[in-house]
């Protein structure tokens, strides 16, 4: 990426082994993902360009001296961040807060939307996937890279579970998974905010039981008369403007938590008196998606969850650009990359 | 009180039952509140004045025909709410959200700093203490009604655990508070922020293994020191002014979890993208301690726990108006009232 909408397919040089807990990984599928929109409307002109990409699986080509986990001709799939599996905070779950980890597409990390990737800790990041290169669970394996975990983490922090009411603020392909997560986690009704038809009805498919199409106030009167007057337990935040999240905060039942994973567009978190006053707790943050890959592998590889459903849009690597556009116009929910 | 710093002694037409669910309970021990230092700062003035006071203990004089769990001559303590234990919030332990709850020294209920009260649902809001009136665990048993709950709230919601480093920011008696509830959660080690002497050796006397005495940066820095460079697991937010509020949220752990029980004196919770990358949780909120009386309740009665310790100041009724000027000069801690 160059600049906001300047989105252009290069030859750099091939992706290599530098450091001995480095895997060499060949990209089989990778996706775009909404957080690379952000760069997409706002970015200034750079002359060198970004790599960009963090969602992907591929085959291990070869690995560093030290690489005990993975071997060559491993199917695998990466979490959006890379991190070591061994430090204080990984060994607590929260790889996103790893003391050894980074970012792809950054200090000589190559971005995953790209045929080739360099992966640094690659023991504690990467997991072999038990199924062909071009298995038919492709796309929903591939959402445990992020969007799938990060819904997770959603539900998580918003404490959904049997008996309660969670509320999902947003129809994006991270919403959507967190219907999927809420429903999975047992909640007993899913009200999902959002207002295109065709990402409801895969919300609906998912597990929603309600649907609140309004914005702002007629939302949070929506959500309120949904639910006896009270709100929702649990808020799934999956949007980070401050409209979504002043109605995430406003739409919670006292004593009921908002799981952020929307990006905050704001530097401040609006409501401190209310939140304060409704004992409501708010949590999230990037998802430590690596900490779930196992536990949601199961479900994706027996088909008791298709989170795969979210990319309604597949394309080669040279529809990359076209898949932005798609996605910043809402003309899709997520772009597949088949390599 | 008629405006700030205008704290009156006058008689009032006597307390009196008024509906069925009602206890009239004599006061025998009563306290000021840090809370109550709010509007001696700030009221405006009011001709009719304003009852104050929502912590006490006292005998039970009278019940209503509803009432069928305290009697006359028990002796009660009250959670500073009054609340019915039987709506859906109060069944859920939040009965600060009672839906038919409400404060004392409003809508023709007493105060608590005055010789006799009318306690609305006196079922659901009054606990027997099994001591006699005058007994010497009555400044601890007091500080059920408020503080000692208060701060207990506060390490929950900031998740204190064995293992874990709790921070504590505020040395007033809901911080000292605070430090007793992480030590008795089982806090590894409890770092008070604080810096007044007196304070401070009640602080470390309740558990505090480590004090920071700085301030704004200075402390972050300093907590950051004493934690490996990390923060602490859990930070008890025992003020609620701007700048203890953002000390709180900058001296938190990736993945720890601040407690908010200081009113907050701000519209926003400040840094939303530093707490959304270090997936911090942010909880807590009006205590609600009637759920917490019968926990706390044995810890005081054996003599595990001695909050009593936080009132360093004793008197009548008459002294009230010099107790609130002591504590709004940081020249008492806090002030108990003998009837």
């Amino acid at each position: 990426m160059y600049a906001a909408g300047d989105v252009r397919i290069e030859n750099v040089p091939d992706a290599r082994l530098i450091e001995p807990n480095d895997a060499l990984v060949t990209v089989t599928r990778a996706a775009i993902c909404g957080s690379d929109l952000w760069p997409y409307r706002t970015m200034e002109h750079s002359d060198g360009g970004r790599r960009m990409g963090h969602e992907f699986i591929g085959v291990v080509e070869a690995v560093g001296a030290d690489v005990r986990t993975v071997k060559a001709g491993d199917l695998v799939v990466s979490p959006f961040l890379w991190s070591d599996g061994t430090c204080v905070f990984c060994r607590e779950g929260l790889h996103t807060s790893c003391l050894h980890g980074g970012r792809y597409g950054f200090d000589d990390v190559d971005g995953g939307q790209g045929e080739a990737v360099r992966v640094p800790q690659a023991d504690g990041t990467l997991v072999v996937l038990p199924v062909g290169r071009d298995d038919a669970l492709m796309p929903s394996l591939l959402t445990l890279s992020d969007v799938m975990g990060t819904g997770h983490h959603a539900a998580l922090a918003a404490e959904t579970g049997p008996g309660k009411t969670a509320a999902v603020v947003g129809d994006g392909a991270v919403g959507l998974c967190g219907v999927i997560a809420a429903k999975r986690l047992g909640a007993e009704r899913i009200i999902i905010l959002g207002r295109h038809p065709d990402r409801i009805a895969l919300a609906t498919a998912f597990g929603a039981t309600d649907v609140v199409s309004e914005r702002g106030d007629e939302a949070v009167e929506r959500v309120r008369e949904l639910t006896g007057g009270f709100g929702a337990h649990s808020v799934l935040e999956c949007v980070g403007l401050a409209g979504s999240t002043r109605t995430a905060l406003e739409i919670a039942r006292p004593g009921g938590a908002i799981g952020r994973v929307g990006l905050p567009q704001e530097e401040v978190i609006p409501e401190a008196l209310p939140t304060f006053f409704g004992n409501l707790t708010i949590s999230g943050g990037p998802a430590p998606v690596r900490a779930y890959i196992e536990e949601l592998l199961p479900d994706v590889l027996e088909g008791r969850i298709e989170p795969g459903r979210v990319f309604d849009r597949v394309g080669p690597l040279d529809e990359v650009p076209d898949g932005y556009r798609a996605m910043n116009e809402r003309g899709a929910i997520k772009a597949l990359i088949e390599f």
